[in-house]
């Protein structure tokens, strides 16, 4: 199909697909064959299919109507983006779940096709205990299923609709992640991941998350956009002790398995995996070696949550029976094999970040200061010295090429939202060059941008005002701060989540009925992905499983959004680290608390100064001072940051 | 066995047993078999074979020794009540826990006997996993199993130890709780526990929680001290509506059965019972009903955190295997019954008050805290003006006596809490005659006390002090306040959990490195038990479960204990109520607070003012305002309180 074909016509073309296979509805997920969160052009097929280019969405097609569902941070996105012929908005958290709304519009004995290489195994089961209740059933539709569809790569009906059109899968080179930015080599890393094993008495350990595979290597790529991560799968064979010694091409204790086209590493990274005793395997060879490789008696660990249905079938954790439908058909992870189904090890040892990590994201926030602040004094200078025109791309574009100047920069670590007014509502917001909207002296200006360096990944969003802001601009802003602060600076036990920490920057909001439709806070990779997890602050049941530990990464974002009107932002990034003295503790255990460490100064003009406590006042006086002592000798040759900093800086 | 035998001499007696039964362990924990928390005396097999008197912990008894796991409210009670050279005290959430435990101390193939009338399905269901890992079987020992062990009241092993010195099962009169104080007919609250059948689509309703019982039958017992309920069980039978308005001697849309000794019916209560179409049943005949009367077609709602393992098997939810040991052993709640396992609608309807009980609530009171301030004053006088000698004891029944003066006055609702300085350490502390501890005034006096009325239940906590307090005690209480005032002045939207507000109470005492072991509080029942479910305040994943609503009620307790020195700790108790009127808010749903209907002074004495900020000031400033308003004309014809309320009430 052509790629200029529109919406409807796609999902028409589709539905023509659903008779053919006999379906009553196709579930088309927003992941790859990793759960990644961001995906590469190739994979992004329910942006083809629905028009919305969100991150976060799942769209159901029926045989006469289609539906998106979206969190909070997409709502207004997705109303502006969608079809309204075609597509019907669900909010998730507002209207009832996919598996309610199925119960209405399909009737029992229902088919719902989908890929199962896009379906992690833990949606899958979620997703089919809820349908087989009302006797729907979930149909895995892929080239080797038996349904008679040619090609694999034309296995997902999205694809075949997409055809020929749709770009390939990306080859980006692979290169080593040195250890003077990684501080701990692979074989390390690899040692601590099968100690891990050895404690959990496995003997296999699947690895799909992309962020885990890179790091656990100390290997990069650039197979998706701001994520410096490359396609592949990895498996760690865990040795017997006599047997890890006396074995060459080994790490000390594991066979490690690299999934991924072998053309595409550079020599170094050739070399990295060969010192580690790595094999390298194509991409899709996985699927036949864990049918192969994999004994019916060995033990498997595997994380639900990342893992895809077609690898559970081939780890033969999964009986997919596409031709019935009912309570009891596609069951999964019910087979007899012995596994450890939960999070591997290795998210929690990325979490933690070493020393040279912790130094190196102290580092690069440091510079990207530096480009932040020369971005938002050059910004201002443009617009009310010069009486520029600048509309939100340019401004983009600006602060992206500031960001590029500074040293050990790779790229943006996400596309930068630059945002004015009632765009600014929109979380997530893009500007185009074609419709951005100038920034004047009448509305907020919100930026949020981050970037990738070699030694560390930032994430910071600062909320402005060119002119004079309104009473009620000023109340939601400084109740945003008041909430930062209030959670910046609280102390806590050692095993305190970021669950129970979330309402501490959302009660200055609440106490005026007023709340933001997102989380406070996602672990941020260092030189990986923004978004990293376990750790996270948010009122979701998942942030309650990880305690935060020193030398874990975190943002504090609180926000507040009138769609239509204006949305404000608030974010820095935060480092764990222990902040009272262990003697002086309850359990003689050190309590924890925050480093933060993005040093650009907060609008004054957005504050509402009797809504501020004298402690708040210290505190932000603190910082300004904090940050002009260490950006502004590193600006010292440019008069006009220098001038902004100083105006900033100065005690409220 | 005599009832004055030592601890030493039960245990041994126990592990003859043990060898009898070819069991390597023994488990006892503390429930009824309506898994109560607090249990008649002659269910009390825990403390029994213990010597621990707190409300909770669980006993496991191995061939060789002996451990008893309970909670931080208990580890300092536990370490005094112990016999250290028979027993070990295994410290929840500090010690690894039982399943780690069992699994150092037993070896693979060892069996736990247990009764299965003393597990919870949920419980059994938890640790049989846990245990089935480790290939140890968990194996009910029951009158009924086979095992020859005579009656079936000795069948519990604990219970043949105990003999003829065991307490016989309670008999307490059942009366009628007036619609003048329940507000809603026992009939509407069947229809509408029938509804939720309905909704759900189940023909049977198990309810095995006592508090569920007497609420929804609007009658009250007095078989557990302090907990105004009766043994019994019901069940409900939803009705096909057609048959359902014809039929005599039902409820307009099901049957009830009610499970107790019809003997011990009050004619009032026999009257009701009748009205409302219910059968009564003799309390052991629930097992054999549900096997002839619940048909393998039916769905059937049971609570399986209420429902005991004897129910489970009888319901043929659950397949004992007694003779064998091992991963697959002794399942339950695996059987193919149409079943619906979660909480029953009961103790949600139950949790939100209606009008009736609301008022009867603040109204009690308002009746509590003219008691409780007349023992403050009174207790000063004597102290100060009189120079008595009083201890704790002493203390504790003039408190209770002046309570039992008040108008609808039924009972204590706990056993009063009187406890001076290193006592005030021990959070569920109860005074003896023979070992009271003196009031004077260099130690903190700390009253936790609370009183069953017909139109309400009461429970309040006042730390105060007869003479200087040191700084540090100051600084502490002040956390304590300032930790209470910020959780009670919260707003929150609607969907807010006890476990995101608990931080509140909190934080104060996490910014020095302190906190308290124990959650932050509780639902209390309307003339019920004074810990209702299932709302509660806490860091636990239990307490993210229940949104609060309109019409809860909620303590807000936070504390401070050092072991060995003093305690203290403040309580009120709090309705839920909308505080921010919905036009005002976002999605235009009323923000929710709280009213905090406890009225009692807050020692001044332990204020520490430079921590306290003006709106704390304020805070404490209107509270005694309002105290002083509402208590000081009920107190006019007694000069003392009077004078002691005006004196605590006047501004800071």
């Amino acid at each position: 199909m052509a790629p200029n074909t529109s919406i409807a016509e796609r999902v028409e073309a589709l539905r023509q697909l659903l008779v053919a296979q006999k379906l009553d509805a196709y579930l088309v997920p927003s992941e790859d064959a990793h759960a990644s969160e961001y995906v590469c052009e190739c994979f992004q097929r329910r942006t083809f299919i629905t028009g919305f280019t969100g991150s976060a969405g799942t769209a159901l097609i029926t045989r006469d109507r289609a539906f998106l569902y979206t969190d909070g941070r997409y709502f207004v996105q997705a109303e502006r983006e969608l079809d309204p012929n075609v597509w019907e908005l669900k909010k998730h958290l507002v209207d009832p779940p996919l598996e309610e709304l199925v119960n209405s519009v399909l009737e029992s004995g229902s088919r719902i096709g989908f890929d199962p290489e896009t379906l992690s195994i833990s949606a899958f089961n979620k997703l089919r205990k809820a349908l087989s209740v009302q006797g729907i059933g979930l149909v895995p539709v892929s080239g080797t299923n038996g349904n008679d569809m040619g090609a694999s790569s034309y296995s997902n009906l999205v694809d075949r609709v997409w055809g020929a059109a749709r770009p390939p899968e990306p080859r980006s080179a692979v290169f080593p992640h040195l250890l003077c930015f990684a501080g701990e080599s692979a074989t390390s890393k690899v040692q601590r991941v099968v100690a891990e094993m050895e404690r959990n008495n496995v003997d296999w350990l699947v690895v799909c998350a992309l962020d885990e595979i890179t790091w656990l290597l100390n290997l990069r790529g650039n197979d998706i956009e701001y994520n410096p991560v490359f396609l592949a799968y990895v498996l760690v064979k865990r040795q017997p002790m006599a047997q890890s010694v006396t074995k060459e091409s080994t790490t000390p204790m594991g066979d490690l398995y690299l999934y991924t086209a072998e053309e595409r590493l550079e020599p170094a990274a050739v070399d990295a995996l060969k010192e580690l005793g790595a094999r390298t395997r194509p991409y899709d060879a996985i699927a036949a070696d864990l049918e192969i490789m994999v004994g019916t008696q060995d033990r498997v660990w595997y994380d639900p949550t990342h893992t895809n249905c077609l690898i559970g079938q081939k780890l033969r954790l999964a009986e997919f029976q596409c031709s019935e439908v009912g309570p009891d058909a596609s069951k999964m992870g019910t087979g007899s094999r012995s596994i450890l189904a939960k999070a591997t090890p290795i998210g929690l040892l990325k979490a933690r970040k070493n020393e040279t990590e912790l130094a190196g994201m102290r580092s690069a926030h440091v510079r990207d200061a530096v480009a932040l602040c020369r971005f938002l004094a050059l910004l201002e200078h443009k617009l009310k010295v010069e009486q520029a025109s600048i509309d939100e791309y340019q401004a983009a574009q600006l602060v992206d090429s500031l960001r590029a100047q500074q040293e050990n920069f790779v790229s943006p670590s996400f596309p930068t939202i630059s945002s004015v007014g009632p765009n600014a509502a929109v979380i997530h917001y893009r500007p185009h060059a074609d419709s951005a909207r100038r920034i004047t002296s009448n509305e907020i200006y919100l930026v949020d941008s981050g970037g990738q360096y070699l030694d560390g990944t930032t994430d910071v969003t600062r909320t402005v005002h060119f002119g004079s802001p309104t009473a009620r601009e000023r109340e939601c802003f400084t109740r945003v701060l008041k909430g930062y602060i209030q959670l910046e600076q609280a102390s806590f036990p050692p095993g305190t989540t970021g669950q129970q920490l979330d309402i501490l920057a959302r009660l200055p909001l609440w106490s005026i009925g007023r709340d933001y439709r997102h989380g406070t806070g996602h672990g941020v990779g260092c030189f990986l992905n923004v978004h990293e997890g376990p750790q996270m602050i948010s009122p979701r049941s998942a942030a309650g499983e990880t305690p935060l530990e020193p030398g874990m990464t975190i943002t504090n974002e609180p926000g507040y959004y009138e769609d239509g009107q204006f949305g404000m932002r608030f974010e820095n990034v935060l480092l764990v680290v222990p902040k009272l003295a262990a003697d002086h503790c309850m359990d003689q255990k050190a309590y924890l608390g925050f480093e933060n460490i993005t040093l650009v100064p907060v609008e004054r003009k957005l504050l509402d100064h009797k809504l501020l406590t004298e402690h708040e006042v210290r505190w932000l006086d603190a910082y300004h001072e904090r940050i002009l002592k260490t950006v502004a000798p590193l600006v010292a040759e440019d008069p006009l940051t220098t001038q902004w900093l100083r105006e900033q800086c100065r005690p409220l």
